[in-house]
């Protein structure tokens, strides 16, 4: 069976990315960089989700000599210009500490009215195969962001997001739930096509 | 003498403010709001400088039947898509704590490479009349983020700010050297036309 690398070490995304990838069937053998030996990564430091995933999918290619997927996605707010972006992990200055980044987009949107609070999650997600062929998609999920945090599933700033169409945040949504329409789910099924192609 | 009002309960706002108009000799007599009887004031809510500027001046003419000159500013990054914006003084989630905030735009910036730094101060100076007549104006003050703080003039995010043409900080410029090519002072500036027929 073909094996393609999920390349992330961020846990929640490898458990949310597998889960998406498996759910198809195409036949692949899906591994994590747990199974394959250590290598440097480079910082994300590109101005587009698009930019960071083909970074990350292409170094993990070239050093695993594997077909790599990665994603690198993050909120869009209206009020903010369509920031956190790319700097979503590290919006309170550090890296990955989804409680600060969540309490600082709150507090910056506190005076904010509901009519100004829209936002989208983005995922870039990309496909690079050791021959350096790459494929990219974008996967896109519209909601508003709230007032105060609800929800124990997801991560991120999935608490404070309740996407279009819903009342529950995407933190009350079931994992399932939270595929069917997430950005990341809309981005893997994208690539979909390319995968196929990959395991036949 | 004509009298006109300084909005700003911002102490250092209105010392520059003053300055820069007291500079021209308009013949106009310049009040701040400690001589006026207090009066309740509107959360910046605005989506824009301009509407916030204008809804200060505007509130505080009406309030006191004193033409106002009110100012909203801040400082635009352009990694961060021109945020902090209008939340520039409450961008670490609460209002006018300068040290914090400049201090999380470093952590934001922090992987952002030095071809990228780019930003600007922004400052949108309005006049309202007793009468309701509204002029408002905007300058700009293009410069440079830095990586650590320099300087101990000025407020706000002007010792991490270069600006073009300039080895220093904002901060570490003179107040009058920063008034000559200041946001502030160019938007006053623009004003000047508007002050100086309501002196005649």
């Amino acid at each position: 069976m073909t094996r393609v690398l999920l390349a992330t070490r961020n846990q929640k995304k490898l458990v949310e990315l597998r889960r998406i990838v498996q759910a198809e069937e195409l036949g692949l053998e899906v591994v994590g960089l747990s199974d394959v030996p250590e290598f440097p990564e480079a910082p994300e430091t590109g101005a587009t989700f698009e930019e960071n995933a083909v970074a990350k999918a292409a170094d993990a290619a070239r050093e695993t000599g594997l077909p790599a997927v990665a994603d690198d996605s993050g909120i869009e707010i209206d009020a903010l210009n369509g920031m956190p972006g790319v700097l979503s992990a590290r919006w309170a200055g550090r890296h990955g500490d989804d409680q600060a980044n969540l309490d600082l987009v709150l507090g910056q949107l506190a005076d904010v009215p509901d009519e100004r609070r829209g936002g989208a999650f983005v995922s870039a997600a990309a496909l690079v195969l050791p021959d350096g062929t790459e494929t990219v998609v974008r996967g896109e999920w519209r909601g508003r962001i709230i007032r105060e945090e609800r929800g124990g599933n997801g991560f991120g700033y999935d608490p404070i997001f309740v996407p279009e169409g819903e009342t529950r945040t995407s933190a009350e949504l079931s994992p399932e739930e939270k595929d069917a329409d997430s950005h990341r789910g809309r981005a893997l099924r994208l690539l979909l096509p390319s995968l196929r192609k990959l395991a036949e």
